[in-house]
């Protein structure tokens, strides 16, 4: 029983063939939990198959196939079918961008309820684990951090500005990050996505591998929409809190550190380093003067 | 999209190694709609795995690994706590049984649903499918029908009885016919699990297989417990159009009926022939005279 981690998700030992292990995820979105009552259905099909790719991609896998099971108020009238074909052009245009064979079936009439499986390959030893962290190791993170908890947050100032609309589409269509989890294979130690907040989820990594962690607030990597619209503190404190990103978060060792960089930055999402392993002492956040910064509790699955 | 078939599930082809292919089955149980609320957690934890590994039976495979995830209002309490250690109980009593490895979490505060998905092998080439049915085909099912669906209408007279307890017992812990379905492998030329009735079930085996069917009331198979409780063609009726029964319906040639038979009766659940596939004309009920037998509609998944 794992109440804290967030959904499940493994490597299978023992499938797979002698060259590749599978990789397999599971997680349900709720309507009025994980997405606003009214939320566009293809945004939530793309989303429900875009945070199943997000923790493939933490494990370096390639994803390959998914299924999803919906129960939905009104299962078999008209509305249903107009929401689920809405619901699978979102889930179908991630899917086909990474090559994933999908199925999707209405299961039955309840609350609207998107339960969806997502299964990878990983060559065989290659795939990142939350535990391997050591002390010394860098800590880096794919992309910005606390745009979707600022889309989330719904204090978006400028509704029509473009960098509001950027912020809501990091939160509506999150990219999972497939190519940057395949670039880490051989070089990051540890990894996760950063579904619940850098905090909480670095924390599983730290927790898994018996370690600490410094993070120095301003190394972290903040959009320039997110900056344009809040203060620099306020902007942090979702980096670090807010939940909703969806980028990667690892530990690399030194020596890995260039060749790690080197490949990300040929991705689109680029990387940044942020802090470092530590042999103990939790996880500290410090500002460039030395001093502690607080950062805000992040996302709780069960406030 | 697929609305009407049931909960999606496959054979993944290009996955697995090359001896064994891939089954992937998941379904979504939903408070007060695929349980009764209130209903004891430890049997919910059994049923939902149940459903899935009947699911995996009719595709002839081995079930190997399963993944829960749950939603459930008092996350983050101890309620729901309390709750998923029992729903753990049932669920892997039967996981245990059937040597399958599995993760269980609470994702999120939201209505109670469970998730889960169940990963399974089959030899390559061996998997049964819904299609491959042809007109001269032997009907047969495994064990005894309707006994669920009794259960399930809350009108099983004599509810101290010992009947009423085993026909609950049939609707709360199915057995899943995982050895039947390994048995048929290579033998029956489609397979589906029963679990919204016959008629539906065998339905979708007609449908995509494009034939019809004959089947003889007077053959289907009912418990000593159902037929000690209701009429006989109540009892017919609850068989043919009552789900949740778990049972496994194949098509066989009848060159390979007694070797099925025979491979099945070692099987506690046993089998018994019922009808045979006909070109076209949808499915026929009789009765031993040759009249036709009028069954009710069955369960319907948006009714």
């Amino acid at each position: 029983m794992d109440a804290s981690a967030g959904p499940p998700h493994t490597v299978l030992d023992g499938l797979g063939d002698h060259t590749c292990e599978l990789a397999i995820a599971i997680d349900t979105l709720v309507d009025g939990v994980h997405f606003a009552t009214g939320t566009a259905p293809a945004d939530v099909g793309f989303k429900a198959l875009a945070v199943n790719l997000s923790d493939l991609a933490a494990m370096a896998a390639e994803p390959r196939h998914a299924l999803a099971a919906i129960t939905h108020p009104q299962a078999g009238e008209a509305l249903a079918r107009h929401w689920l074909a809405a619901f699978e052009q979102g889930f179908g245009a991630l899917a086909q961008r990474h090559g994933v064979t999908t199925r999707v079936a209405l299961t039955a009439r309840g609350p609207l309820c998107v339960s969806v499986e997502a299964l990878g390959t990983v060559p065989r030893g290659m795939a990142l684990r939350r535990a391997g962290a050591v002390p010394g190791d860098c800590i880096v993170v794919t992309g910005t951090l606390g745009d979707a908890g600022l889309a989330l947050s719904g204090q978006c100032p400028g509704k029509d500005s473009e960098s509001s609309a950027w912020l809501r589409a990091r939160l509506a269509r999150p990219e999972p990050r497939i190519e940057a989890g395949i670039a880490l294979r051989g070089l990051a130690s540890a990894a996760i996505d950063i579904s619940d907040g850098l905090i909480a989820d670095l924390g599983h990594i730290l927790e898994q591998s018996h370690v600490g962690a410094e993070l120095h607030v301003d190394a972290l990597p903040l959009s320039p929409a997110l900056q344009d619209l809040v203060p620099r503190e306020r902007a942090w404190g979702l980096a670090l809190s807010s939940g909703d990103d969806y980028e990667l978060c690892f530990s690399v060792a030194p020596r890995h550190l260039a060749r790690a960089e080197e490949r990300l930055r040929r991705l689109a999402c680029g990387c940044t380093r942020i802090g470092t392993v530590t042999p103990g002492g939790g996880l500290q956040c410090l500002r460039g003067d030395g001093s502690r910064f607080a950062a805000p509790p992040g996302y709780r699955h069960f406030s």
